[in-house]
C-alpha cells in the first residue's frame, strides 16, 4: 500500500498489509484469485468479517477486485501514466493574500451550467442520491412543520449531533455531540475558526497549493498566508511545518490532511499522530478541514488528526455538500478547547440553521443505505479518475506531470513551463470550457504553469472531447512557448 | 397621529392626517361614526379607494375601528396607563462590550419551552401561517429537486431577490434584484456589513437602550459601542448623532428605525431624512435593521430611511423570520455601495444557503394572501399587547413607566429605582417565568431598574397569571427597597 503501518493498526488493516506486500513483491500476481474469505480466516485465526473487511479495504484502493460469484483477484497493476509532480516548495515567508477577484471569476464560470466545467470542487449532481434526500427533507418538513415556526437555537438539532458523533467513529474520532456546532458548511465552519483563534495580521500556515476556498477567507479577515511545503501524495511536510513554527510567528495552521485541495494529497497515519504532537508542544491549534475523507479511498485516511488530538487544539470542520447533497448546506465543526468561544461567536454573527433541514440530514445518515451509498459513490468516482487520466495522458503536452489522488475528484497537472495557466484558462472558456488556473491556488505566483481539474463531471462524451482540447490548447501553447524561447 | 406630516406624502395620509386632527381637537368624538367612504370621497374630491386606504390606515393605527356592516366609527381613546420612560441620556463617550453571559443565558431561558417567556423578541408560532409555510416548502422540494443537489451561490436565488425588491417598495425603497444578497436572516445580513465596514476596535453608534444582539456582535468582532440617547417614541435622537459624529470617531451607525428593539420607537418620516442627509455629510454609512418594519401599524413607520439614500450608504438589512416563519432562516441584505465587498466577504466566510427554502419564500411572498396575512398578524398583536399593558397598569409597581410602540410585540418598562432587573430575572427564573433585564440593552450599567417584555407569547391564562407575578415580585421588590433606604 506504500503507506507506513502503524503498529496500532487494527488487525483488517494489518492483513491488507500483508497482502498489498505480497501483491507488490509479485507473490500475488495480477488475475490471481485470492483465497476465499473462509480460507483466509482459517489459515491467518482472524474473523470472517476481519478477512471480509480487509479486502474490501484493498477493493476500495482497487488493488484487488471482486468479481461476481467468482471471489476476489488481483487488479490489473494501475499503470502510472504520467509522472507525479514534485514536493512544493513555497517561500520560506508569510504574504498578505490578493485573490478574490480571479476566485470569484473562476467559480462563477464553474458553476454556469452552459460551460462544460472542470471547475468546480464537487461531484456532479448525478453522483448523489437526489431522491432520497427529497423524500428525506419531504418528510421532515411535514412531520416536524411546528420547527418551520420557531427560531432555531445554536449550537443546532441534537439528533443530527449525536448522527454526527457516530459518523466521527469512522475518522476514529470519539466527539461529544454537545461539542458540536452546527453550521451552513464547512465554509462557514472554517471562517468561524479562524475568526476565534485569529485576529487581523496573524498569520495562518497552509498547505502548498492550497484551496482558493482558504485564501478568499484570509482575505476577508485579514489574515497573512505561510505556505508550507507539501508533498502531492503524502500531503504537508510535518518537518517543514516544524521548521516554520520555530522561526514564523504562526497562529494557526488550516490543513485538509485528507484528499488535500488541489493536490489530494492524504497524510499517512503516522505523519498524523507527528503533526498533532508537533502542534502541542507549540500550542498552535489545527484547523482540520475532513469535508472529503469520506470520499477517501483507504480507511486510513479516512482518519482526522482530531483522533491523535489529547489538547483539544484540533477544530474538526466537515459538512455533507460532498457525500450527500450539496444545496442542504449543512455542515459541523468540533472546535475543541475553543468550543465556548465559537458557539458565542456563531449566535453573534449567524445564529442556527433551518431545522427541518438538520432533522431531514440526520434521517439520511442514520438510513441503513448511507454506508453502501458511499462506496458506490467511491467506486464510481474512482473510475471516472482513471478513465479522465488516461485522456489526459493521450493528448496533453509532454513534460506533464499528474497527481494520483487515492479518492476524491481532483486532479492537480504540472504542465510545461512554457503554459501559462491563465492564458490557458481564457483560452478554454473562450471555446465555453471552464479550467482553475494554478494561480488561484496560492498566494505566490508559482503555480502558474499548473491547472486543476476537477473531473466528477457528468463523464460524458462531451466532456472527454472538452478534456483532449484542453490538451490540445496546452500542447499549442507549449510549443509556442518553446518556439519563442527559441 | 402626533408625526410631523410629510408635504411629500401621498393623498390618503393627508387625508388621514386631517381626519385624526379632527378626532385630536375633539371635532370628531368617541363613538362618532365617520362619513361613508363614497360620501367622503366625493366631499373630499377624492377616489373611493384612496378614502378606503386612509380609513384602513387609521384603523391600523387604532384612531377608528370598522364595525361590520355599519361602517367606521372613532374608536374610544387609548387610556395611557402608565406613563412612557423619559428619553434616555447614554454616556458621550463609547464603551468596549462585554454582555455575552448574560445574554445568552438569557436567550437559553427565552428558547426553553418549559418557561412562560417574556423573554423572546419574536411573536409566537400561532401567529404564523404554519400551514401555508410547510405547504411551500413540500411544493418547492418536490418541484425543484434538483437543486437538492447542486452548490448554491452568493447573492442566492434570483427569483427570491425580485419578490423581496417588489416587497421593498412598501418601505419606500426601489431596490436593484442585483443588489441584494440572500443571507440565513437579518443576525447575519448585521454581521456581514459591520465586517464590511469596520476594524477591530472601531467605534459603532447605536440606540441607547439597544438590542443584546447588536452588543454581543459588537463584542464578537472587537468594536466599541458608542449609545445614541433616544426617544421612547420617535427613537433615536439625530441631534444627539450630530454632535457625536462631530466629536466622536463613529465608523458607522447600527439603528432600527422602525419599531427599534426593545424600546419599540419608530423615527418619524421627516427624522428619517434628516438621518440619512447627516450620514451623507459625515460619509458614515448606516446598517439599518428593518426587521420589524412589516409589524409597524402605520404606513409611515414602515418606510425604511434607506428611502432617503442618494449615496449609496444605507445598508438596509430585513428577514422574514418575525413575519412568515423564524424556521426557514432567510434574510437579506442590501449593502448599497458596499455591496460589491459584502458579497465577497459573504462567499468566503459562509457562501450560499438553501435554494428550495428560498424558492419557498418567494412562493409566499409572491401568495395574494401574503398582505391580509400581515394585516391580521398586526391587529391581533396589537390586541395582544393591550390587554398586557392593561394588565401590567395593574399589577406594577408605582412609578413604572412604560412604553406604548406603534406596532411589535415588546414593552419596555422602567421600573422604581429601587428594583435591581437582574435580580428580578432571577425572582422570576424561580417561578420559571422568563424575561429580560434592563442590564442586556446596554453596554453601560444605566438600565439596571428596566425589563424587556415581549408579550407576543400565546396570551393565555397562564400567561395573564404570569404577567402579575412579575408585577407581584417587582412591588415587592420596590416596598423592600424603599425601607432598606428609609
Amino acid at each position: 500500500m506504500g503507506i507506513p503501518s502503524d503498529a496500532a493498526d487494527p488487525l483488517y488493516l494489518q492483513l491488507a498489509d500483508r497482502l498489498a506486500g505480497a501483491i507488490r513483491t509479485g507473490a500475488l500476481g495480477a488475475g490471481d484469485r485470492l483465497p476465499s474469505v473462509r480460507q483466509c480466516a482459517r489459515e491467518q485465526s482472524l474473523s470472517v468479517s476481519t478477512v471480509l473487511q480487509a479486502y474490501r479495504h484493498l477493493e476500495d484502493g482497487r488493488v484487488i477486485e471482486a468479481r461476481p460469484r467468482s471471489g476476489y483477484f488481483v487488479a490489473a497493476p494501475q499503470r502510472r501514466l504520467l509522472p507525479e509532480p514534485e514536493p512544493s516548495t513555497p517561500p520560506a515567508d508569510s504574504l498578505a493574500v490578493d485573490i478574490a477577484t480571479l476566485a470569484e471569476r473562476v467559480m462563477q464560470a464553474a458553476a454556469d451550467p452552459t460551460l462544460i466545467s472542470f471547475g468546480a470542487a464537487c461531484p456532479a449532481a448525478d453522483f448523489f442520491p437526489e431522491e432520497r434526500v427529497r423524500r428525506a427533507l419531504s418528510q421532515a418538513t411535514l412531520r416536524h412543520r411546528a420547527v418551520l415556526c420557531q427560531y432555531p437555537q445554536v449550537p443546532g438539532d441534537e439528533q443530527l449531533r449525536r448522527a454526527i458523533a457516530r459518523r466521527a467513529l469512522a475518522f476514529g474520532c470519539t466527539l461529544d455531540p454537545r461539542d458540536i456546532v452546527l453550521t451552513s458548511g464547512t465554509t462557514e465552519s472554517v471562517g468561524l475558526c479562524l475568526q476565534t483563534v485569529t485576529r487581523p495580521g496573524d498569520t495562518v500556515a497552509l498547505e502548498s497549493p492550497t484551496s482558493f476556498g482558504f485564501l478568499q477567507v484570509l482575505q476577508a479577515l485579514h489574515l497573512r498566508a505561510l505556505e508550507i511545503p507539501t508533498h502531492p501524495r503524502h500531503g504537508l511536510s510535518v518537518d517543514a511545518l516544524e521548521l516554520a513554527l520555530r522561526t514564523q510567528p504562526v497562529r494557526a495552521l488550516l490543513a485538509v490532511p485528507t484528499l488535500s485541495n488541489p493536490l489530494g494529497a492524504s497524510m499517512p497515519l503516522a505523519e498524523r499522530r507527528r503533526l498533532a504532537q508537533l502542534l502541542a508542544r507549540h500550542q498552535v491549534p489545527l484547523i482540520e478541514d475532513a469535508i472529503y475523507n469520506d470520499l477517501a479511498e483507504r480507511d486510513e485516511h479516512r482518519r482526522a488528526v482530531k483522533g491523535f488530538d489529547a489538547d483539544g487544539l484540533v477544530m474538526l470542520c466537515s459538512s455533507f455538500s460532498k457525500t450527500v447533497a450539496p444545496g442542504l448546506r449543512v455542515g459541523w465543526v468540533d472546535a475543541g478547547r475553543y468550543t465556548p468561544q465559537l458557539r458565542r461567536l456563531k449566535a453573534a454573527l449567524s445564529g442556527g440553521h433551518s431545522t427541518v433541514t438538520e432533522i431531514a440530514m440526520a434521517d439520511l445518515l442514520t438510513q441503513p443505505g448511507y454506508e453502501p451509498q458511499l462506496r458506490r459513490m467511491r467506486q464510481a468516482i474512482a473510475r471516472r479518475v482513471d478513465d479522465a487520466r488516461r485522456q489526459i495522458a493521450d493528448s496533453f503536452p509532454r513534460g506533464t506531470r499528474i497527481t494520483d489522488p487515492p479518492g476524491g475528484i481532483m486532479l492537480w497537472l504540472e504542465l510545461p513551463a512554457a503554459v501559462d495557466s491563465l492564458a490557458l484558462y481564457k483560452a478554454c472558456l473562450d471555446e465555453r470550457i471552464c479550467i482553475a488556473p494554478g494561480t488561484m491556488f496560492s498566494a505566490t505566483d508559482r503555480y502558474r504553469h499548473c491547472i486543476r481539474l476537477s473531473v466528477g463531471g457528468p463523464g460524458d462524451e462531451a466532456q472527454s472531447r472538452a478534456l483532449r482540447r484542453i490538451g490540445q490548447i496546452a500542447c499549442a501553447m507549449a510549443r509556442e512557448g518553446l518556439a519563442l524561447a527559441a
